[in-house]
């Protein structure tokens, strides 16, 4: 089960037996609108705060997860999700929803992959027939928690990122139809002492480099075992510094078959989105919408996404602490040779 | 492995290799005071901020549990952490230090039982040697960030609790002397429509006895099968009332042998501590520092942990939300009969 230091490798991997993605307006104005279960038009969701729209895109996505597996919410056995707000309340008001057993994770838009990670583990060890790994993340609600209110309009640097409002969420089960979960690498936290919560970008890109060596290190594969490599959300100045070391640090990675969800899920051209996207729904989305898509289209089978999450909080910032970031690396295999 | 709906029950029990507990003056100042490793007079810890003080309870215990153990960093293969701070950033500074694989995890104050769980999960799949299980807590970090800044000296209302200043780590092992954790409840979130933040003990008792009612349901054991059931920080409000659920729902709990952390890590009469303790390092100091060494001593051989957390954040309170809460059991066996 443990290979090297910090990687699960599943002798019986488990099955993402169905996903579930919901997007807010910007996510649908970009390239990747057609591969989205839900789309809503407003940021409010009918709701009467950000926060309650945060929540409701969690529950629809776990909603419809649970539907798409043809199961009902008797039949999952655990909940693993977390989200970016304070003390994970969109996590935790899905999981009353829910009404099933539920492990709060926090990695920030690292998330992802640690809820993934963690549902497929609890599935390959019997702990459960079933589990959903889910996040969700909203625009407003994270500029209005981590950097300022929203109604100040304040403009923002180049190298600052967009946060994607949405929700993904997957079940998990033991055996069935679907693409496996096979392998995941576990993150440390990697902090190269960068302090502006504006380039969070630069800040992750070593924590997502860190873990992919970990990974290769750990298995003995090599990059080009997989078909796609994709980091999380590093946008335009994260990818370039983590495709800078990986020539500095030797990992040879065809970068042609290297990309990031927050250059995929916008068009950065052409959206006001500064570098590209972010959030804990960055990468969800797209490995659950777009990803997987490809996966079953037959154009992709073997697929590791290394989803990064900057581990700041606006007190720590504020007190002048440098930025601890992590990445998981979760391998998805399609069973195709 | 999966027993009834939510418990886990482990084929091969890991083991409790090691525990630490560090704490501050006011549980220095109560009846368990012996029983702590590291005590601290000053809630400053020689800090500057009380936010660097709590990382520091973790940074200590999490050093001495694995001094302890006998064991280096090096050997440990996953650090499970949570915190009640933003983001959890004493988790994350506490991680970085560590420098091994980290999960961060949520559950407020049933961090210490959700860590503890998935750190027993982890080691006995195989997917870590040895990890470690661990929270921290700070009465004033938690006073200014979720009730009033602290400067107010603002009063209480007799309902509400005491956070311990403190943290409890435990290095799991998949074999070594010790206690075995032998299963695990996760809890689902109970919610009663309780609004009122100072007084947890109540909202939190509903999910206390959720968890236990799902833990016999699920095994089959009987409550006089433990020597000691102990809840994490209900404190005077929440284990009357637990008292009062276990007899409605004809849960046959000897009374005798049902404690609570919250009233047991202060002299609830002589300390200013209203209706008792609470906090994440609540269940953790008097499990991993009390308990463990009263097991140690052959004073108890089966013991049930039911760490509560209630999972509200300001923001979700302000907004005119309920309070969600959760528990998470966690058994712990000496292995003599």
């Amino acid at each position: 089960m443990l290979t090297g230091h910090q990687t699960w490798t599943f002798a019986q991997p488990p099955v993402i037996l169905s996903t579930a993605t919901v997007v807010g307006p910007d996510e649908a104005a970009g390239p990747l609108a057609r591969d989205f279960d839900i789309v809503h038009g407003d940021l409010m969701l009918g709701q009467d705060s950000w926060e309650k729209a945060e929540r409701k895109l969690l529950e629809e996505s776990t909603k419809l997860a649970v539907e798409n597996a043809g199961l009902t919410n008797g039949d999952i056995q655990m909940f693993v999700a977390g989200d970016l707000l304070n003390q994970i309340i969109s996590a935790t008001f899905a999981a009353r929803t829910l009404a099933v057993p539920y492990l709060g994770v926090f990695g920030a838009c690292s998330t992802s992959m640690e809820s993934l990670a963690l549902a497929s583990l609890i599935v390959s060890s019997g702990a459960a027939k079933h589990a959903i790994a889910a996040t969700a993340s909203h625009n407003c609600t994270v500029e209005k928690q981590f950097r300022y209110p929203t109604e100040y309009g304040s403009q923002k640097p180049p190298t600052a990122q967009y946060t994607v409002t949405g929700s993904g969420a997957a079940v998990i089960g033991a055996s069935g139809e679907g693409p496996r979960v096979t392998r995941a690498t576990i993150g440390r936290v990697v902090d190269m002492g960068i302090k502006d919560p504006f380039n969070m970008g630069a800040a992750m890109a070593p924590a997502a480099v860190d873990t992919i060596q970990a990974h290769f290190r750990d298995t003995g594969l090599e990059p080009g075992d997989y078909d796609m490599i994709v980091t999380g959300d590093l946008a335009s100045v994260g990818y370039s510094i983590a495709r800078e070391l990986f020539d500095k640090h030797n990992v040879r990675i065809d970068q042609t078959n290297y990309y990031d969800c927050g250059l995929l899920v916008y068009d950065v051209e052409r959206q006001s989105v500064q570098a590209g996207g972010s959030g804990c729904a960055c990468s969800a989305v797209v490995t659950y919408g777009h990803l997987l898509k490809r996966m079953k289209a037959g154009e992709l089978n073997r697929l590791l996404v290394v989803a990064t999450g900057a581990l700041l909080s606006p007190l720590s910032y504020q007190q002048g602490e440098s930025i601890p970031c992590i990445a998981h690396a979760v391998a998805i295999e399609s069973g195709r040779s």
